[in-house]
């Protein structure tokens, strides 16, 4: 809008600002479409490959509106982030009825971006977790020669079998290993609760050499020292990582607004004290965060949560050695 | 964005849409400053000087983001408003904690843009109905030698006493009476419900010649009997119209969302005629929805009420004679 | 409170008051146990009779606080009601768990309260349906030698029989017919609603000379002939007339909060319309208002209802010949 | 359960239970797979075609849930339904992922169960209403032969284009055009609304010759007259009909728990009344209703709703002529 | 239903189900009223004795639900629950308005089970903590010639006086203590808070030789200290053991659907860990979970914890010496 | 009421009460305007200082309502509170829409009632933050020659600057320091947390010698060291000590009725013990609670939180050498 009317603005300029402070949501602008970035967000916003009825295909967005609540500086890792080149990319735009469709335009989307912006690290907004599987597919690909290995925060196995559904929300890791594109030694998943998953799954994340340490691991080890076993066994052999986060991993009480909820699991601060600390890797390459629902959320405290973690991550990122 | 990366889109643009409809948020786009315009949309965010507590602050939001839910297409009143040059003119910005400021800028913001656009029909979203007088007095101004006659919707007179919380939500007809702006014998009100006003007021509103139609006489004689009388008595000796609609004027049942609601108001079919009444009349010139408050909402029902009665005018003014 | 300490008030004076305006809240003030008055408030806090989980109890809480959302004048009546002799009486003090001696006991306090206040209209809040047979006990007790008439507004029949689980808030026409403190061709019933009877329950109504009119004679002959007829009807013979409003006679959309809610229901106007009117009858001497549960309610919405029901039939009271 | 021990009983039987009381609950119990059926209740939990985020899928369980609050006698229609051969038949079972396969099955499983029952009234309970399309199918082929009319009930048209999103619940009746399964003049859309439709749909159904009377034509003629006009206008040349009743018809202060709501709907005694009469006319030989979200609604009104709206059709079925 | 239509299933088989995964909705199977069995699901509708108002007896029917979000396989503790003979027995029918007759009905139930199975493990889900009282007088009396003991979590002593208010859901370790059933010193309560009791009440119980560990003695010592202690003093001398576990023990954010609630309560982990501990103990052999209020709660978590808290004290039973 | 009408009481008495306990709100009655206090409670009811929409105005409402659901006595510190000189000095009446005036009438209120009651330590419950700048002005003028120091519980350090938008929530701290009432060094700020904090303010806090002390510095500190820390430097140069306490320092999962929500916060029982701690000495002479708002609560928790830091604070008091 270009005139004189004096106090007359768009909606998004005529609110308060402190000409002090940069919220996140002045500095994550949107994507010109040729910046070089260092990190880009990119909303999936899929929920219907979920096996439970789910609205986290309005992730992106609640977690966009979330932005404007935090500001770029953090005094306790002791950084701002407002100068780094992180973008929001938008959003992969989804079929409406055609569910196999939508994998696949994850996989070629991504695919593209990482061809014209080889070294962005992905913040990928999920959607459900099925999201997971062609985002990595993608993503390998983008280090053809290098193996990669995942850190996978989650409450869930997540390697159903396909015959009872498809590639839903509970397939991502079934189909990453039966596609080969990482392999099962080079994954380790965090967080998982016990009565949520079936033996026949355990049994077989185990047969397939994927790591595993449960939610009570985690408390009775303290985050740190399975940080450090998950980062020797996924570090091992691989060149490159991605951090795969399912925030139902959480315990209820702090993020009600995920689809399967339920008590036991690990609290935020330990979240962001591993975000954080992955941040700092160079290896880690990628991140998604997946299966919030914002529409059942509580004062949309999951979708800050999210943003949260984000952020810690992102703080990690602008320690790591240049 | 500009780039070439498949599926990759902007938030608003990966949304799904169908090429064959228009989307009031596709037609109202912000606008550009300069485009000579039919009507504006004009937000004003005010709801400190709401004597309760209440978020009508937040109505413009509410309101644009309902854009998306409504066609441009009436098939009951026969028009479709897509090539209507209606825009978006964006939020009066305002201060923070200097109310009196607020009104002032509201005043001077309007002052202004009817200087540059004599011939737009402003239509206002409140925030409070304090907003209605400082509207009132540039919109009054805007027709200098011409006298200004109102509709007011309303479940009350808003004639309150300045001496016991200042300027306020409960005051904007007093504002105008004693301002002078526009004369009690212009005014009518329709819609004033009882156990709601005291009598003092009422005796005060009858003492300046303001005519009134209580929600039973709408119940009783019909809402179109109840309009040819309000414009056979707002319309004599005046020049222009201007049509204030506080949305509490409608029954609790079908408006939950304002902040002093009860029942036996009228009912939102009976606001829809109207609306598109008064729209095919040239000589309305200015229309404001006030006091809703989005936070207290049920499913957002009361702003997407407010969508359909701003569309119901428009349709009337797509009749105007041209 | 006694001090000069500026500004610091108790929380109720320390609020906002505009002089010129008296709220209900301000005028029902609690009453001192010795005026004489046309009329008292009685809360019932019961609602362990009700067979489905019942929030009940809270309702002359919920009503009382809606008091500061109305003013005392009606524009629409002509009336303005704060000079009334209407008076707060409080609670009566329910058994935490013993259900039979809530019902002694509201019996108990009623009597004795007509013994000392002969003339009082008593406006009782509930609580369930349960407590209008002890009441009507009292009430008809305290007009020896009378007949007594019933104005019954609801949705159900309410005479189950008694074997099944007591007497609860589906029993008391069955306690009132059976006791024969009432005759059935006295009672006549306003808005009984299908497919929320059984045939049984109308049956045994029907041969007790019970009066019957559903929601749908009521849309389709209009309130005021089904008044007329229903005061015919309970009129004859009978000396006094007691309504009794179970306020899921409402439809669903304008009384959300009752426990057992349904569509098809009579508006609020029609009530409010024909509660004015009982109030202008002499021989209408009491009334109750029961089964709001303000713990499911949307916006309270039905205890505003409730409230703006009393005040219409306040209204018609204040109408009568003197 | 087969044991002596007092007072414990399966969930269901331990509840509160009046000996002279049927509920539908009690009536409606699941069809044995055998019994010759008047009419069956088919749940259909399909929503992942919606356009907008919708948990329709759930509506089958909420209906259910809401049979305990309904008994199956009228008053006002004068009728019992507990001897009527109406039972549950259960839920056709959706795949997750693959939504074309979940229209297949629609289609196939009604096609066998109309060949086992083929005089069953179906009552099929969505889902979106896309699953109008294939029972449609299946139900024209029950009738070889002959023709099939439509009573279509309805904010919107629902004939978007295939293009955009595939086969969506915003693409029933171009499904049905277009199929040629029935044709234009034998469909009558009624309480079709402005600014919820685009032009080009709306000429579309002309061109096709559709009947269509908006929401405001119902509100003048009376639905009573809408009917006698549609009845005359899809009964003509035609065999059987189909009534589709999408509950998003009805305004948002009574139906708040459906996707796309608004005001200036119809009202839900109007339906009833409608629904009454279409029942008790023999050629009228399936029925569904869809688009309700269980999820969003407000107390369940909008499935208790539904109910009503069902017994009310069966009402009218009970007094066929035999 | 037995027949061949296709995909119609009645409504809990039509949902999708992975046929490597066992819920516990599949495992807890209805009781046939004969299969001997280790544990039993037992509901106790009741709440009605509750002070202040209380959706308790909502809770068997939220805990079941509730069921089909968990597997039967743990991780954590190495265990798959699938074999165990647990069974859901269903529920005590409670009378709708006599509270001392539920209170009977409780006692003679469990008597009458107990006769039939005597080795069953009770898992009593209330209902409110008045339960307690009749389900520890029929468990002590299955064990004559036995002193039993009781670990009791609860934020509450739980010993009000009985003039006040006659048996409530704060009295049952009054009625247990006074009715010597259980000896004090065979009494440990854990999670006593602050503010939530009176010291007379402390003082009572601390006379009874009852012994108290405070939420914060939980929060400084571990709860595997408490627990060392606890089970020192209450096995000391007694046979078998019962537990009682009032809901409220557990801090306000974590089990915000209790009627009670406050913060400084125990988290669930803690909880967890004590239940799988006492689990293992074969001396344990009844349990009760009470004062839930699932119609307050938030995303059903409460209900939710009272499931994994179940599983928890299950996968220690599973891991009893055989 | 003085009447021997039995069971009729007034609403307030009505309800249930266990003559064995002593409920808050029997204990913190209303001040008599003249009785000597050891500590008083003051509400603000001030909110529309806020950046932000808030309801912080009604805080001081429900923390009353909440006085019900909590009594005198903590066996965990072991002491009943109900003979302390502790009362309801209600609120500090608000202007409407003059801002400024709010806050004047604070700092004269407060003036004129410590001149009254110089020895009183006052409980002053806002309202935002704003009003800790008039509170300090005249706490620090009842101590002439004194110097005061702070002791701040934020996650915000509060020291925007005033031309954005005037005397806000966001500004107290600017004030207080810019004002000189308190000196830099003489400030602690505990539980200020990343990324809702910008760089500049935390520059400028450090630059005027304010110590800050991190969420996450609590966590690795723990509360007792930190508060060890805090109190050698508040306490150093100082006569009396001024707690200052933003219920958003605690984490959003314990405190989710706060306007500025986030994870990563101090834990409610951490600010317990520091509150009781800080109880215990002398110099602390005065407290204040803000920025919760009661309108966004779950179950009122953030108000219920409140009572009970209070209570913890007065606990503390009751422990102080006589």
């Amino acid at each position: 809008m270009s005139h004189d009317i004096p106090f007359l603005k768009s909606p998004d300029q005529a609110v308060f600002r402190d000409h002090m402070e940069t919220k996140v949501a002045h500095w994550i602008r949107q994507w010109d479409g040729q910046e070089d970035l260092l990190a880009g967000i990119i909303g999936v916003p899929l929920s219907k490959s979920s096996i439970s009825h789910s609205g986290a295909s309005t992730t992106p967005a609640a977690v966009r509106a979330a932005f404007k609540s935090f500001t770029t500086y953090s005094l306790e890792y002791g950084v701002d982030l407002q100068h780094l080149a992180v973008r929001d990319l938008g959003d992969i735009q989804m079929h409406v009825t055609d569910i196999a469709e939508c994998h696949r335009r994850i996989e070629e989307s991504l695919r593209a971006l990482y061809k014209k912006q080889p070294n962005l690290i992905p913040i990928i907004v999920g959607g459900d977790h099925s999201t997971s599987c062609p985002s990595l597919k993608a993503f390998a690909d983008r280090h053809p020669g290098q193996k990669v290995g995942i850190i996978h925060f989650d409450a869930h196995h997540d390697v159903r079998n396909f015959e009872d559904g498809g590639v839903t929300n509970g397939t991502p890791f079934r189909g990453i290993l039966e596609s080969g594109v990482v392999h099962g030694p080079h994954i380790v998943q965090i967080g998982i609760r016990g009565f949520m998953n079936s033996k026949p799954y355990h049994d077989y994340v185990k047969s397939k050499g994927v790591h595993v340490y449960t939610s009570r691991d985690v408390r009775r080890m303290g985050i740190d020292v399975v940080l450090d076993e998950a980062l020797g066994l996924a570090g091992k052999d691989t060149d490159v990582l991605y951090v795969s986060f399912d925030v139902d991993v959480i315990d209820q009480a702090y993020a009600p607004g995920c689809p399967a909820i339920g008590t036991g699991g690990i609290n935020p601060w330990d979240a962001m004290d591993a975000l954080y600390r992955l941040g700092t890797l160079p290896q880690v390459q990628g991140l998604d965060f997946v299966c919030i629902d914002p529409t059942v959320d509580v004062r949309n405290v999951t979708s800050r949560l999210a943003v949260q973690f984000m952020l810690s991550f992102l703080a990690g990122v602008a320690a790591r050695p240049v």
